[in-house]
């Protein structure tokens, strides 16, 4: 099996992303990384779904996880006949495609792409163990797949930050992270990076700054109430971030505070650019769930309760972006205004 | 003597804020509650000084415990001959207004009230622990002084929160948060407060979602990534902070994160006013210092380290709100536009 993950950093190295071997799937549990490296083992693809919604991994860590949650669904149901075992997958699929809301159609393409490799596999006479094994395959290629657009996208990103410039990011990229600062090291660019700690659960303080220092960058965290001052004071060059979903009408909706960090960049002149491509199931935004999850997470920092009883949290987690906030939608197949992409599908 | 912090929460009783008696002052430790409780206790000015640049109390309180730290220096001087004593407080005077450097021509002028007011006292042949008392009792005046104006401002901004409205805070107002939602209970407007929860010292959290929901209010917290997003959903009717400056020409510094929920209120049409006064010893942001405290703060949370060793972290203290952003300035003569603040020292 070919791998794309070289050189991106212990977080995004697939084993450490969620990697399927003997009869579980082991992903690593993002919710404290790195103040502890600890790993949630799931036997059951149920146990996959649920460490989805717990939020043990995020950003493009589900993707890869639900893909392994795939093969080890086939080996739970390894011994049943071909019907069963199908119609088991097919359980499967649809319960770890549904563990998170606002990502659900993305997620959809994930597990029919593993259920049409299984029907391939099955096709070729690949059963019981193989089978398995021809799920994990597929989801190392899904992976790859992805690299491959990252790569492309990190190029294109990697082209918009001036030499040892400084950008700003939103909550974690994931693999576009990896893959533009692996392509600014290439290029000798040593940007700098800076990076709001993304409340409730920290994932800019606790994994886009490790990815990035781990890469041997200059990084520095701030507080998500410092962007709007903070980009202009240090002289930012570009704002981007990833996006759980952009609707063919330009909106970004991604991690809480893209709003606002896109707002102030605009305020100031600064770019903002978002990597990922647009969803054809999302044509407005009106087809999008903004998940909300446990108002207790918000008045709460690493296990400290930080108010009265008696408070209230809300906990939304994600919001929009407007299209006229944004400079520019990078893909894989280039670079579209957000007010025109319904050309990605015609290029 | 009369006190005018009935009715207003725990937090903001006078005796919770700063305290002088018996040769110390007892100062509310705010960087922890209500996690817990703890006060801490200076026996020397110098302490005083130290807990305020160490932020044991903010916002309002350190004009407070300055004023609390001028009769513990009158204690510790108390057996001085007039001249030597003197000579003390004024020491005692220039390292209390200059604990910290945003709020100095702030503090100088309770420290110089304190100065006359000893002066006075010594005048009427008040000495040893009557002069302590004397310079206690003005310091009780100063505060007194202050609720008044508050009460005042108070007034202005409940005039402009709607019946059974929403208003969103930053960071914690302090004595306008006692004084407008005091007044808001004496009309019957059981208004709904949002708080950001200001990191990294989680000030909304922790103090003014705490002194609301004392005072008997519906009250959320929310994280600092989320006010653009959440004004709009749940429909907030103002958004209102103090200032730790107002300049002659409109600008405002406020703790970091007030300039992007202004501009966020200013993109969804929502009011945004500031409390306080301009500030005669600022007619523009070229005097101003915004502080830089300790990076470690923004890598620490509750006392647990959010991000890998080697990442840096960046923490100014406050922003910079242009006047454009801001739709009144409330302060105790009424309220003026903050492209006109020369007519408040007119009227």
């Amino acid at each position: 099996m070919v791998r794309a993950d070289e050189g991106v950093g212990f977080l995004l190295r697939y084993e450490n992303v969620a990697w399927y071997e003997d009869g579980a799937v082991r992903i690593l549990d993002r919710r404290i990384y790195p103040v502890r490296t600890e790993y949630v083992v799931c036997r059951h693809y149920g146990e996959v779904a649920q460490a989805i919604a717990d939020m043990v991994t995020q950003s493009g860590g589900p993707f890869l996880a639900a893909a392994m949650g795939m093969a080890l669904a086939a080996y739970e149901a390894r011994d049943l006949p071909e019907a069963a075992l199908l119609a088991r997958l097919e359980e499967a699929a649809d319960t770890l495609a549904h563990a998170r809301p606002t990502t659900a159609a993305k997620m959809e393409r994930v597990t029919a792409r593993a259920m049409d490799a299984a029907r391939a596999a099955l096709a070729a006479g690949r059963t019981g163990l193989n089978l398995v094994e021809a799920l994990r395959e597929n989801a190392v290629n899904q992976i790859n797949e992805n690299y491959i657009r990252y790569e492309a996208i990190g190029k294109l990103l990697a082209d918009k930050i001036p030499q040892g410039g400084t950008i700003m990011t939103q909550c974690f990229a994931e693999t576009v992270v990896g893959t533009v600062l692996r392509e600014c090291r290439r290029r000798g660019n040593l940007v700098k990076v800076i990076c709001p700690e993304t409340r409730p659960y920290f994932q800019g303080a606790r994994l886009t700054a490790s990815v990035a220092c781990d890469m041997g960058f200059d990084v520095t965290v701030i507080s998500d109430n410092m962007p709007g001052y903070v980009m202009e004071k240090k002289q930012v060059d570009l704002f981007t971030s990833a996006a759980d979903v952009i609707t063919l009408d330009g909106h970004i909706i991604n991690k809480v505070g893209t709003f606002q960090i896109a707002l102030a960049a605009s305020y100031w002149g600064i770019p903002y650019y978002v990597t990922g491509s647009p969803n054809p199931s999302h044509p407005d935004c009106s087809s999008v769930v903004i998940e909300e999850r446990d108002p207790l997470l918000v008045m709460d920092a690493m296990g400290t309760r930080t108010t009265l009883e008696g408070v209230r949290g809300y906990y939304p987690a994600f919001d929009v972006t407007p299209p006229k906030l944004c400079d520019g939608v990078i893909t894989e197949k280039g670079i579209f205004s957000p007010f025109d992409l319904k050309r990605y599908f015609a290029s």
